[in-house]
């Protein structure tokens, strides 16, 4: 396999290394994953996170899997590391998708084609990367010169293969000169922004405040935010969009003070099977995540031991309180994403 | 001076006691108080905490310190303790407040009156407990047998030296035989309803859910939240209030969700020189609060080091947004709180 580089993985002097993102920001340590079941491991742990860099590592670890095992590798064995994969996060859309095609291409014989295998994950990690440049291509011509901009989890190269969704558009925005200041939701209860946003935008330049969730109203309020980019981790055929949880307050709050409000994603996060927000199932965590913190110092907890807890992975913001959609083929209206679904599955 | 219990400070055998709420929920320790000097360092280190309890925890160390001292004390050392409890926590009304009340109590001879001093003390307390058990009261009656109540913060027997306000009207309810449950908002960066409210709910029995404060938005939007309580810390003569950061988010949240959404408080949180929201001056706090969290264990930091932080304390809720005002004088709709005020200033 030809070595790739991005933010969070690479295949360098034949190694599959990931930046284990539990340590970020304070210890950068690069994980070799040596089997399909070391990175199931890193998936598992979120050690290594993201909707498409889950997507991108699995299928760089199934490639090496066929590569180390050449002409060895039972299709069986292929097959059962495509699956302990998929578990490791069984709602997350691209890790199918990506698992999916990768076995596709392994072919139908005895052994899998670890040629194709091989082009195939490349292609993968490639067409990521290529979506992601257009998403912030196509998100930045949004942003003005001194626009103040909010951002909520982590949807930066850490999460892709390339620079970015959400922090893809902001990042590009600044390395085209536009004197930008992003506020940075540190997202509760992982901490995405706290831990992950504010390292990248860090390490790029870009000057950015530190808010706990809760506080990006009163900013909103003090007409201290121009403009909100998000992720997206499904969209629906109406618009409707999945993503962190605290996404949904932050497009309600955006609404109330007329802030525009604009998931980013790429074209393949609309679900042609999801009619609308109502249908898209959300994954409950474990309590401990709520009960107190995870870092670099392990864990701690706050609250009491046996505290019942809620804790959503994600929540729905309907489409009523988007302003437009920020994909790689455009900038999307509401309008025009509907009348773009309904000629897609008009074929 | 005579002997006085409360969830969070007392007066037993002789000795006035705190607990220390950094430790809560894990351990509860009683923190003795012996001058007026340590009392102004519990509430600088926030072992002592809640508008109106520091108000009281103040009062009650200047009679303690002049009961001690009775005969011994100068009225300059009992104005320099005065001095000391009020710069803990400058922003703080109640404590402003209370010192204030302590001061004339003490007279204007050589040495504070010692038997008024206790008086005045022995008032405060009690006069808070009464107020706590009217917005208790009030608060209750609005209380459906099987609603389910969000609360932010910590505004309970722990904040008090009564039942609480916020907190109190939800304990009220349940006492009353109501079958409710409570979603705790952990309220970042302090996580005094993580850690407190918590705590106070489970000792009293009341069900209840924690969350991070970015998913009330979610529950509401399905219906699940059918009352909000919150505490308030001024109020202006418009109904305009500030309270904990993050109040203000639950607000829009809660219009947007046609959520009935009241701030509850004693009477004399009405600052008759305040015309608006945009009158009341917030206090921001150190940034190493939002770069991670503080608790029993200590503390950590899962930011960058030196990250940028926006840390207000409060946010101000304008009237628009509130359903109405619970305050020990009774319920009060926006339009009767207005009234009552250009009545008050009339006079």
């Amino acid at each position: 396999m030809k070595e790739m580089f991005s933010t969070g993985l690479k295949l360098e002097g034949g190694k599959l290394l990931a930046l284990d993102q539990q340590l970020l920001p304070d210890k950068e340590i690069w994980l070799e994953a040596r089997t399909p079941h070391e990175m199931a491991g890193f998936i598992l742990d979120l050690k290594v996170r993201g909707a498409p860099l889950i997507g991108v590592a699995a299928a760089l670890a199934l490639a090496k899997y066929a590569e180390d095992k050449r002409g060895n590798l039972s299709m069986d064995d292929f097959n059962e590391a495509a699956h302990l994969l998929r578990a490791a996060r069984p709602t997350a859309v691209n890790l199918m998708w990506a698992v999916d095609r990768m076995i596709k291409a392994a072919g139908r014989g005895v052994r899998p084609d670890a040629g194709a295998v091989i082009i195939e994950a490349e292609s993968i990690f490639e067409e990521d990367v290529a979506l992601c440049a257009a998403i912030a291509k196509n998100g930045a011509a949004l942003v003005a010169a001194d626009d103040h901009i909010l951002t909520h989890c982590n949807a930066g190269g850490l999460a892709t293969a390339g620079i970015g969704t959400a922090l893809g558009i902001i990042i590009q925005a600044h390395r085209d000169g536009k004197k930008i200041h992003v506020f940075v939701d540190e997202t509760r209860p992982l901490l995405q922004g706290g831990r992950l946003t504010t390292w990248e935008l860090n390490r790029e330049g870009v000057p950015h405040t530190l808010i706990c969730d809760n506080m990006a109203a009163s900013l909103m309020r003090k007409g201290r935010i121009q403009k909100i980019f998000v992720g997206a981790d499904r969209i629906a055929i109406n618009g409707d969009f999945a993503n962190k949880v605290g996404t949904y307050s932050v497009a309600v709050n955006a609404a109330h003070h007329g802030v525009p409000f604009y998931p980013a994603a790429p074209y393949s996060t609309i679900d042609f099977n999801c009619p609308d927000g109502n249908h898209i199932p959300i994954e409950e965590r474990p309590p401990f995540e709520v009960r107190g913190a995870m870092g670099s110092f392990g864990k701690v907890r706050w609250s009491p031991e046996n505290t019942a807890v809620y804790n959503p992975a994600f929540d729905v913001t309907p489409v009523s309180l988007v302003t437009g959609l920020v994909l790689d083929k455009g900038f999307f209206t509401r309008e025009e994403l509907l009348k773009s679904s309904i000629r897609r599955l008009g074929k």
